[in-house]
């Protein structure tokens, strides 16, 4: 049994999804398939990026990622693929890889990727438009069905990165920013557990709004209480208990997130972290 | 083959129902997953519970359903797996069981629950935000292997129950009320075949109109005609042929309908039940 | 191992979908089932017929296609099942199948329809509101576990049939229309490759907006420009590089769109060539 996910942006309306299993399983029967999700914004690489690499780590081995988000259909981006530690990676070589090749490179797992160049393992005709279909599916199936790596493609250095936005030191804390908003509203930082560690309580700024610690869980607040916790990714998150924190704050991809560590004094007005 | 049904307000957009499935499958190869639906209205147990007693009896014997819409994750809730007749549940012990059980009690089928309490059946990390990744996918995965249910946890007498409005009796009919909006706009309410049963012409009073008859099928009135009807769960159904009911009406959950026996004679304007 | 497409305009949060898998699984375990679309516009056939017509060619031979776009269930609208070639059709007689037979027939693929009236092969109790869960479902199933057509019903001569918008010729050139607008925006339009063919250098007319020539792919634009392209289908589109041409030319089905030959040399009017 081998698992295959798919992470495309191209809504569920269509059927091109569909075709794209009908590709799967026409070569590879015994495959599972998996959505991961198919609603990442048109062309947001990033967003694609991201939900792959927080969502890829909870798949056994041998699972086969396929990721479609690819605006460069058709030009001169190249098409890949990769293993990374037990994993396999398909789809363009836009820098959607990005956040699953970090968390390889942080457990130490070594990776390896090749140009796809090998119509043979692809559909016999090729529109330049629908590659997800084309190319990606039927390779995916291959690499199900235990073909190896090095017989789809010429083998590259390494593939295109994503700039993810990194947090920085602030003099008694660090500025983050909101990488992602959740179908619950939830504001998820580039800030984890690593940059409360130093801190007793913690103060979080979010605009004018500060929080004062850290909650274990949404239930911990009492509803329609903004709080900070740390995601089911470890990340820091800010949540309204039974709401949405996206519509309280009007918060947008991008927004400064703080996470100060609190003075021992009393602190006034806005100045907190000097 | 053991199938898995699961039904969670998480929408589509951010992997975390494919990660559900990734675990699952990485313990449970054989399973087939099912997905109920993940639209439920953000914590609208009500409307899991609905959705998931409306939809169960339809699955073959053995499936087990995963419901996790968990306001109170991470909290003093129970986590809890209950055998019912044939099937099996998994989740938070919020009331979501609720129509899946009143199903099995009036079929006098017995029913039987434990709390999850045994982490040697979960993730070995257990994030206090995300149980349906760390204790319900696991457990599910295991009851799908054929786990004995007393393995996973300590017995409990009953789990927590929703009160779920009931329909009144008025002189010569009945007051109730929508319990869901459907994708549609078809208004179900909490009124069913026996409340029709000893009428010759119901009445359907929803606001200020008024409804004679119940048809057979949708297709029975003429396109924009409101319509009454028994639904595919015998529930008394508000409809608007080839449009949607819930506009025409901007009707909401809890809106009242009413059920009455025309009365021989000509009646005038509202006194409907005098 | 058997296939089965579903379509179906009910939307994926009620659970209705979920109950036809648990149907269908019940009678045909080793069935692997895809999603094709559940957003069909509620009552849409012709959006219906269009998605599974481009769809189910990229299916592997014996899947069955499910297609439950159904204003008329419960009405004297017949059901069939059908084999088209190497596929199967299990739906209500509205159309639906238009596109699916078309394609058999230009290919010469031999199409057979029977109309469902056994009711051995559904579920005991058949609601007049679901037949996707009373009668499709279980004949999906008993078709992928490969029973023969002839055994479902009485052979009938041929399925209803909906007039689907073709293209018109002008004195240089071919009026045609959008018959779909995907997720991204892109108005696909009844235009196809060998309605180009003669022409060295189309123009592409909507509205006011002229654009010349056909580009490869969407990434050949600059991000926002309004370019027109073969899409996977070979249809004619309309799209914007990066954006959406649905909201950039508040663009609806059925809008016109015309191609014209660039004539040699330059015109009056409407100033189309220059």
């Amino acid at each position: 049994m081998k698992l295959i996910t798919l992470l495309t942006d191209f809504g569920l309306q269509d059927g091109t999804v569909g075709v794209m299993k009908g590709i799967i399983w026409g070569e590879a029967e015994d495959a599972r398939i998996v959505d991961l999700s198919h609603a990442i914004q048109p062309q947001n690489i990033l967003e694609g990026a991201m939900v792959l690499g927080r969502s890829a780590p909870y798949f056994p081995f041998g699972t086969v990622h396929v990721a479609v988000v690819d605006p460069g259909v058709g030009t001169e981006r190249r098409a890949i693929a990769g293993r990374l530690g037990d994993h396999f990676f398909v789809g363009p070589d836009n820098g959607l890889v990005t956040l699953l090749l970090e968390w390889c490179e942080r457990w130490q797992k070594p990776t390896q990727f090749v140009q796809l160049n090998r119509p043979e393992f692809w559909r016999p005709q090729v529109s330049s438009v629908f590659h997800g279909r084309d190319i990606f599916a039927p390779v995916a199936a291959r690499l199900a069905n235990g073909i190896a790596l090095e017989m789809l493609g010429e083998p590259i250095s390494a593939p295109l990165r994503l700039n993810i936005p990194r947090p920085t030191p602030l003099q008694r804390g660090w500025h983050g920013e909101v990488l992602h908003i959740d179908h619950f509203g939830n504001l998820e930082t580039n800030l984890n557990r690593n940059h409360l560690q130093a801190f007793v309580t913690p103060l979080v700024r979010f605009g004018e709004r500060i929080i004062e610690g850290i909650v274990p869980t949404y239930g911990a607040g009492k509803p329609g209480e903004l709080v900070a916790l740390l995601d089911s990714a470890d990340q820091l998150s800010l949540s309204v208990v039974n709401g949405s924190a996206a519509a309280l704050l009007k918060a947008e991809i991008g927004d400064a997130v703080e996470v100060i560590n609190k003075p021992r004094v009393a602190i006034g007005g806005l100045v907190l972290s000097e």
